[in-house]
């Protein structure tokens, strides 16, 4: 049985007579069937029966459903129910605006609202800077989302899409107190998502795309940084090409690697895999093969989008040609942001001595660590139950924090960079290991360090509207 | 000396010897300026010198200054600084978004974000309403302004107009439990701001558009309203005419007139009035005269908007030509959504016997209340600081609470009558009186009784997607 999680957990409600076999009956047969118990609670006893709820996490949906019928064939016990923890919490949305200031009493009134909030007004139309100052832009920035490419769930439209901005939405306020609201739009069109955000410029103090499909969400994030006077930022591209650069960052000066001496090769030519290649050239790396379901990528390739023209064009100087496996023999690192189990671990062994294996597909890994383990030196991937989880929510969180603090005009890339490098500051070398070559994602000094980094050089690269000054 | 309000009330920081003659002395000007105080607290005492703060409301900002320069006039006493309430309230906006769910834990982040969150978006994508039961469209209405008709202000743009649209939501959220959330947009072009709204759609469970420039307004709401399938609700025209209606029914109730029997004079064409008018034929009141600054708008007049064209052809069915003043003789109600200052006590005196005068221009009404007395059965303004005031919120957040219960499609007008209703039911038989026709702002019970007519009225007429059954 694989993992369980909390992502799948039920509380199955059980009622049976109150006698001292039946508790460990179930508990034993829960076990068996692999599901994993959080909790059991006493919801009444009368008359000789006794109902129980157990919360019980399973390891998928289907896991979860075999459980309760395992539990449905007991005699003398009578499920009542089942309920889905996740949908309980998701009930009326996960978030909610509260007022900053309260409006009890009539004096709140008129200065909150009218007549006091008009001087605010005209304040504001006659230095509009001041709204960064005065409003919710201080503080608050958007997640927007088409829903064309949500999760692994793919164009799943804007309605769905809610839940995942939503959960941003709260990862945004846990981690770094940055008020963000989620906007799922009903268009799909880029000139018209285009559009649309540029409208929204006088509510927000920045933006973060989210789940927007490949190359269509390169062009919007480019266009709407050019355009807009407050920072735009697309997780899924430069969210993940950060927190890698972070770790292949510490990975390296583990094992004693140098950045410009080593072969890459990133198999997966979307946005995440182009931004990830471009941030790594920045720290030096100059080989680099990026791959996509044809192989390697390289101006012989003819019919490219322009995603992968770039990089045809900046990567893989020999213009070395193949499929996956054949360009990874040799390279030290391999970067996946592609599919499920596209590797063998003969194809690790053809790799370089001490090999770097960053296998990010979600929810299953190109090669799951047990499999690449003899061979491998530092792995990681993007599950929470393996060392080394690759998160976007390392940076993006106190990325915004930083921009909003200095009211930035832009995300540049030394802003990047520098938040790359604070990510990977935070475990000192003498801790470095090769299963904690990056933060825990609960690790509360991240988030700050992240912020003061792209804060400091929002103002030494002239994108800041501010200082460090109170607001 | 007029009104002072905390709308306009300063911090003055002053310092001075600790002897007991300044304390005296200082209040003493300040109420000689006019000026009204509301804390004395101090902030240090050593060497000799006291510091304290002055909370003190002025009637304008200019009368602030005032009291600030003649405490500078005074001996001894050194100004250290002056603050404005108004300004501190508004520092980093007034809104923040506060999750419903925590997220401390792996557990928590598995539910709330992945993996869990994929089969809540899974059943949305199945059955799209779920958005309204699994997502914060349950609760949640956009606020939404192109800036362009704020308060008196006029045409601002959004970023200045944002302070408003937060204080909007504000109440929403104290009086109703709505969450509303304050969006201002970079256009102020009709065709795309029904676009953008329109996209907004799947984010929303209503939207209450404020503060756009008629008759710009009344096309956008009537575009919205047809095209989305969210209610959609324009608060100066709406919000105004349920509260008229429901202060003018209770006024009619109270000195024994009957609607189809009076005339009414309507001061003021642009959409307030001509909501007002739309609402009141509603009542049964069959003579309706709607002046705009050219006097009488009649079937006579030409070059007409398509607003005044419509009030042009359903009311003044005599097609009675004049000004104000003379179309006003032997009226029983005048309704002014206008500007300050129109009339004189002697127009109130050719009005018909026990005239009713709802003067709602603001912050200074059509005649005052000082100046009409004499010769007014029942008077109402905007403000505050007179008896019966006329004001919105005692309609919005009940209304936008009825929708949402509901999940309701769209806003019909037997909702809007049934809104006016109970905010005039609000009031027993037995209470009526002249200076009591509508009640207080904060009365507790009239969102509820709002909320639960217009849920009501919104099944009874298929408006709404479910039954009063909790979420």
């Amino acid at each position: 049985m694989s993992h369980t999680s909390a992502g799948y957990s039920i509380i199955i409600r059980l009622r049976y007579p109150d006698a001292p076999k039946f508790l460990g009956m179930i508990t034993s047969v829960i076990g068996t069937e692999g599901g994993s118990i959080g909790a059991v609670d006493v919801v009444s006893s009368r008359q000789g029966l006794i109902t129980r709820d157990f919360t019980v996490n399973a390891s998928n949906v289907e896991h979860g459903e075999r459980i309760a019928q395992t539990l449905k064939s007991l005699e003398d016990v009578t499920v009542v129910n089942i309920s889905d923890r996740v949908f309980l919490m998701h009930l009326g949305g996960k978030l909610e605006i509260h007022p900053r200031v309260p409006i009890k009493t009539r004096d709140d009134l008129s200065m909150a609202y009218t007549p006091g909030v008009a001087r605010v007004c005209t304040a504001i139309a006659n230095e509009p800077d001041d709204s960064f100052r005065l409003t919710i832009r201080r503080n608050t920035i958007a997640v927007v989302s088409d829903g064309s490419a949500v999760l692994g769930l793919g164009n799943i439209g804007p309605r769905a899409a809610m839940p995942v901005m939503e959960g941003k939405a709260i990862l945004f306020k846990e981690f770094a107190n940055v008020d963000a609201f989620p906007i799922c739009l009903q268009t799909q069109d880029v000139e018209e998502i285009i559009q649309i955000v540029k409208a929204l410029e006088p509510t927000f103090g920045g933006i973060n795309l989210e789940d927007i499909s490949a190359p269509r969400c390169v062009e919007i994030e480019e266009r709407l940084s050019k355009e807009m006077e407050i920072p735009v930022f697309h997780d899924d591209q430069h969210g993940t090409a950060i927190v890698v650069y972070a770790a292949l960052f510490n990975a390296l000066k583990l094992i004693g690697k140098s950045p410009n001496a080593i072969r890459v090769v990133v198999n997966g030519a979307g946005a995440a895999g182009a931004a990830v290649t471009r941030l790594l050239m920045e720290m030096g790396i100059q080989h680099i093969i990026v791959c996509d379901r044809q192989g390697a990528i390289s101006t012989k390739r003819e019919e490219l989008n322009v995603l992968k023209k770039w990089l045809a064009e900046h990567t893989n100087q020999q213009a070395v040609e193949g499929d996956l496996k054949s360009v990874l023999v040799g390279a030290d690192v391999f970067i996946g942001v592609s599919s499920p189990n596209l590797l063998q671990r003969e194809n690790i062994k053809t790799m370089a001595k001490d090999p770097i294996i960053f296998a990010l597909a979600n929810p299953d890994p190109e090669i799951t660590p047990a499999e690449a383990a003899p061979h491998v030196k530092v792995m990681a991937t993007g599950r929470s139950d393996y060392p080394n989880q690759i998160n976007n929510v390392l940076c993006f969180p106190g990325l915004f924090r930083g921009l909003l603090d200095v009211r930035a005009r832009e995300i540049n890339l030394p802003m990047k960079i520098a938040a790359a490098q604070a990510i990977a500051e935070i475990i000192p070398s003498d801790e470095l290991h090769a299963d904690y070559i990056i933060p825990s994602v609960f690790d509360p000094r991240c988030a700050d360090a992240v912020a003061l980094a792209v804060s400091q050089v929002a103002i030494e690269t002239g994108a800041a509207r501010k200082g460090h000054a109170a607001i």
